[in-house]
C-alpha cells in the first residue's frame, strides 16, 4: 500500500485512538489535512486562532480521557497557541502537537517563516519530538502518544518537516499501539504515615488534586475518610475536572486569595497531599507568605500527581478499616429559585443552577463572578466542572468547544468573565461551524475586576486615571451579542434576574450554541 | 527622591525616548502600571491580547523610527505576543518587552503561572535581559533600548520579576542615554564589486530590504542608478514600510509565488543585494527551487541588513560618477475613475488609491486580495506602505494601531484579508478606546484563499470535504460589521463598487475608525 508520510503518521494516531484534531493549518501543513481527510474516523475541527485549538484539544481530553491532536503551523502557530498549552501542562492534560515546519533543505535558507521552533515548542512541552525520516513516522506517532499518556498526562510536539510528511512510502505499516506508561506506586510508608496523621487529633485536611476530582468513585471513597476520621477534604483551587452535584460527595475548593486560603487553612495540625503538591498562592504580595501551609503543620505528602492516586486511596481505606462499599454522604439536589431584579454575579449562578441538566458539564472561567457560584454548584444537577488550571485567562472558551466535541450528548455551559473571553472569542465561529450544543455566559461586568482587587493588594500606589484605565475594559463597552452573532452564533444579553432567567431556560431546552450577554 | 524599581526602570526608558507602551497587564505588572501613571508624558495604551501589544508596537516603531515598549504578563503573556513579536524579529524592527515575572521567592514555589519565560521570551528575542536587581533596573533599561537600537533594529526582552519592581529605593538616579551601535561599515570591496556588477552586460537587478525601502531619499538615489545604468531596483516581498506613490521612486516587489519570483528574476546576470539577502521562497515545494536567484546570476553582497547602507547608496553613486542631486525619476500622480458593479478586490483597491489623502499609513496584509493593487498603488497620493514581514498573519490590524499612535495626523488605512483579521481582531477596540483615525477594509471571501493556492502546489492529493473545510471559513459566514460594532468600531457593508465608494470617501472625509466589510 501507497501512502505519504503524513498519512503513516495519522493512521498510526487513529489507530491509537485519536479521533480528534482540533486545527489551524498553513501551507506546511497542507499533507497532513489532506491524510486527516482519508481518516474516515477522524474529526477535523478548524479554528480560526491557534489558541482554541490548543485549549479545545485540553477540554477534549478531559472529557474523553484521551488526547486529541492539535494542528498548528511552524513557530507561530505554536505561539499563538502557548498561553493554554501552558494551562494544559500545569494540569497535566495529555496532547499531542503536531506541528509543521519547513522542509529540512528550506530551513537552511531561512525563509520568513523561520523561527526558533523546537525552542518555542519547547518551553511548553513536557516531550518535544522532531520527526527525522518519513519512514519513522509511525514509530515517532507511538512514542508521541505515549509521552501523552504518561501520568497524569503530557503536552507533547511532534514537529514534522514537510518534506517528510510529503514523502511517498511502499510498503509502510501503521504503528501499533506502545505500551503505556503506569502511575508511579505510591509508597507503603507514604500510606502508612497518611493513616497516622489521620488517626491524630486536631484539624486534618486532606488536600486532593486533579487527578483525583474528576473521579466520582474516588470522591466518594474521600467522604468514606472524611465521615470515619473527621478530617476536610479540599482541592486545589483550580483543577481540571470536578464531579460534583446532586448524587456525589461534596467537596471544598481552597480559596483563591492567599489571606483567604491561609484563614481557610488556619489551625490544621495535618495536612494529607494527594495527587498535588503543598499549596502556595498564585501571586507573591509584598509582606504576605506565597507557602499557604500553616506554620506548625505536618504536611505528609501520600501522592504526588504522577503515582497512584488510586491506590494511595485504596491504602487509606485499609489502614483506617473503613468498609470501601459503605454509603458515603453525597449531596441532594436543591432548585434555587428564580432570580429577580437587577442582575448580578450570584443570580446568573441561582439561573444556571436551576436550569443545568443532568450531566451537564461546566467550563467555568467566570474569574472575580465565579465568587457567588459555591453557594449553588454543589447542590446542582450532577455535573462535570471544568477549571482554569494554569491561570493564564482565555481558556473557557477553547475548553467548551473541546469538552462540546467530547461529550456531543452532553450539555456543556461555558460561563466566563469579559476579559477572559476576549482572548480566544474565536471561539465562537468554531461552535457555530460545529454546531456545538454549549451555551455561553458572559459576566460583562466591563472590568479586569481581579486587578482591581490586585492593584491595592500588591501596594502598588495610588492609582491615577491612566493606571484605573489599563484595568477598565469599558470605554467603549463591547457587544458580546454582536460580536456573537457577528461570529454565527445567536444571542441576546440579560440585566435582570427574569431576563437571565428566561434566556437560560430557552438555552438549555434547546441544542445547539447560544450565548447570553449577563450585563452586571 | 524615593521611588520604586518600576519608576526607575521606566523614567530610565522615558528619557532615552520611549514614550508609547502597549499593555496587556497582569498582577505581576501592577508596579509598572502605576509607574507609568506617574510620567505624564508616557501614552499607554490597552490591548485586550498581547498579540495586539506587541503588533502595534512593531506598527509605532515603524512610523515613530524608535522603540515603544510592551507590557506583557509572564510567561503565558509572551506566548500571545509571539506570533507578532516574530514578524518584528524577522523586520528588524527596535522594540522592547517589558516583561513581568514572579517575585524571586515566589519563583522557587512554582506556583500555577510558573512557566519557562525566559525560554519562550528566548526563542522570540535578540536579546533577553533578566533584571536582577532594583538598583539595577536603570542600567537595565539603558541596555535595553541600545539592544533594541542595534540596527537595523531588535527585540530585546526585558523580565523584571515582581519584587525589584516594588522594592523602594532612595537615591536612584535616572539612566542616561546609552551609546548607540552604529551600523556596521561596508566594505569598500563590496562598492567596487558592485559598481563593477552595475556597469557590466546583462540584466542588472539591486535587489533592496527594508532598511532602504522605508526612506523616500535613498529610494530617489537608487532610481538615480537605474536611470543611469539600466538596472532595476527590486524590493524584497515585504518589508516594514515603503515610502511609495506620486513625487517619489517607483519600486518594483519580488513576486510572492517562488515560480512568479523565478520568473520575474528570469535572465538576471548581476544581482546586487543591498539592505537584505539573497531572495528565497517563503515555503518550499516538491521539485521547485527555494532559492530564487537564477542559474547562473552573479550575487554580489553590497550591504547586510545591519550594515551602513546609506553609505553603500553614496558609494555606488560616486563609483558610478552619478549626481546624487539630479532630479530622480518618480512617479505622476493618478487618480483611478470610480469602481463600479459587483465588488472585488481590485476595485477596492482602485477606491482606496482614489481616496487614501496625502500622506497616509497603509497597513497591508491583504493576502491574496493585495494581487490587484499593484496597479494603483504606485500612483497613488503619497503614502507609507506597511506589509506583513515575518509570514505569520495576524499583523495587519495591530500594525494600524501603533502606526496611528505614532502618526496621530495621518490618516491609516489598513486594509487585511478576512482569515489573517481573525487572530488579532481585538484591534478594533482599541481602536475605539483610543479613537484611533483608521479606516479598516475587510475583503472578505470567506476563505483561507492562499491555502486552495498552496493546497495544490504542494501536491497534497486530491482533497475532500474535509480537507476543504479546513480551508474555508464560511459556514457560518463571519459578519464583520457585527464584530466591529461590537468592539465599538462603526462599520458598514459593501457588495459594489459604488457602495465601496461612497463608504470609502465617507470615511476618508471623517476622523475616527471605521471598518468596511468589502464582500469580495
Amino acid at each position: 500500500m501507497s501512502m505519504t508520510g503524513a498519512d503513516l503518521l495519522l493512521q498510526s494516531l487513529y489507530g491509537m485512538g485519536v479521533e480528534a484534531c482540533f486545527a489551524n493549518p498553513g501551507t506546511s501543513e497542507m499533507q497532513l489535512v489532506t491524510a486527516i481527510d482519508r481518516i474516515d474516523g477522524m474529526r477535523s475541527v478548524l479554528a480560526l486562532f491557534e489558541g482554541v485549538a490548543t485549549g479545545a484539544a485540553d477540554g477534549y481530553a478531559r472529557i474523553a480521557g484521551k488526547p486529541a491532536a492539535t494542528l498548528l503551523h511552524l513557530g507561530p502557530g505554536v505561539g499563538n497557541g502557548w498561553a493554554n498549552l501552558h494551562n494544559a501542562r500545569r494540569a497535566g492534560v495529555p496532547l499531542i502537537n503536531l506541528i509543521g515546519d519547513h522542509a529540512v533543505d528550506h530551513l537552511a535558507l531561512d525563509a520568513p517563516l523561520t523561527s526558533d521552533l523546537d525552542g518555542v515548542a519547547g518551553s511548553v512541552s513536557h516531550n518535544l519530538i522532531r520527526a527525522e525520516t518519513a519512514e519513522g513516522l509511525g514509530e515517532a506517532a507511538a512514542r508521541a502518544y505515549a509521552s501523552a499518556m504518561t501520568p497524569p498526562g503530557q503536552i507533547t510536539s511532534l514537529v514534522l518537516p514537510a518534506d517528510l510528511a510529503w514523502a511517498e512510502l511502499e510498503g509502510a505499516t501503521i504503528a501499533p499501539m506502545p505500551p503505556l506508561p503506569k502511575p508511579a506506586a505510591v509508597e507503603d510508608s507514604a500510606i502508612d504515615q497518611a493513616v497516622d496523621a489521620l488517626k491524630a487529633g486536631g484539624r486534618r485536611v486532606i488536600l486532593v488534586g486533579s487527578p483525583v476530582t474528576g473521579d466520582e468513585g474516588k470522591l466518594k471513597k474521600l467522604g468514606l475518610i472524611a465521615a470515619a476520621t473527621g478530617a476536610e477534604i479540599i482541592a486545589d483551587t483550580f483543577v481540571t475536572k470536578t464531579a460534583r452535584g446532586a448524587g456525589r460527595a461534596g467537596i471544598a475548593k481552597l480559596q483563591y486569595f492567599a489571606e483567604l486560603a491561609l484563614d481557610q487553612l488556619n489551625g490544621t495540625a495535618q495536612m494529607i497531599v494527594l495527587g498535588t503538591k503543598a499549596p502556595v498562592s498564585f501571586f507573591a504580595y509584598p509582606n504576605v507568605s506565597s507557602y499557604l501551609v500553616p506554620d506548625g503543620c505536618a504536611v505528609t505528602q501520600l501522592a504526588r500527581p504522577e503515582q497512584d492516586v488510586d491506590a494511595a486511596i485504596e491504602g487509606l481505606l485499609s489502614g483506617l478499616g473503613i468498609d470501601p462499599n459503605a454509603a458515603a454522604p453525597v449531596a441532594e439536589r436543591v432548585v434555587p429559585d428564580a432570580p429577580e431584579g437587577q442582575l448580578d454575579a450570584v443570580k446568573c449562578w441561582q439561573s444556571i443552577a436551576r436550569h443545568m441538566p443532568d450531566n451537564a458539564i461546566l467550563s467555568e472561567e467566570a474569574a472575580t463572578s465565579s465568587f457567588g457560584a459555591e453557594a449553588f454548584l454543589p447542590t446542582a444537577a450532577p455535573f462535570d466542572h471544568l477549571q482554569l488550571t494554569g491561570g493564564s485567562i482565555g481558556q473557557g472558551l477553547p475548553v467548551a468547544v473541546g469538552a462540546a466535541v467530547a461529550g456531543p450528548d452532553r450539555k456543556t455551559i461555558c460561563a466566563h468573565g469579559d476579559g477572559g473571553a476576549m482572548y480566544t472569542i474565536q471561539s465562537l465561529w468554531t461552535m457555530a461551524r460545529e454546531n456545538l450544543d454549549v451555551v455561553t455566559v458572559i459576566f460583562a461586568n466591563r472590568s479586569y475586576a481581579i486587578l482591581n482587587v490586585e492593584l491595592g493588594r500588591v501596594g502598588a500606589g495610588n492609582p491615577g486615571r491612566k493606571a484605573l484605565d489599563m484595568l477598565d475594559i469599558g470605554r467603549p463597552d463591547m457587544d458580546f451579542t454582536q460580536i456573537a452573532k457577528g461570529m454565527g452564533v445567536d444571542a441576546a444579553k440579560a440585566t435582570t434576574g427574569e431576563e437571565f432567567e428566561d434566556l437560560m431556560k430557552a438555552a438549555c431546552n434547546r441544542r445547539g450554541p447560544f450565548l447570553i450577554e449577563a450585563v452586571i
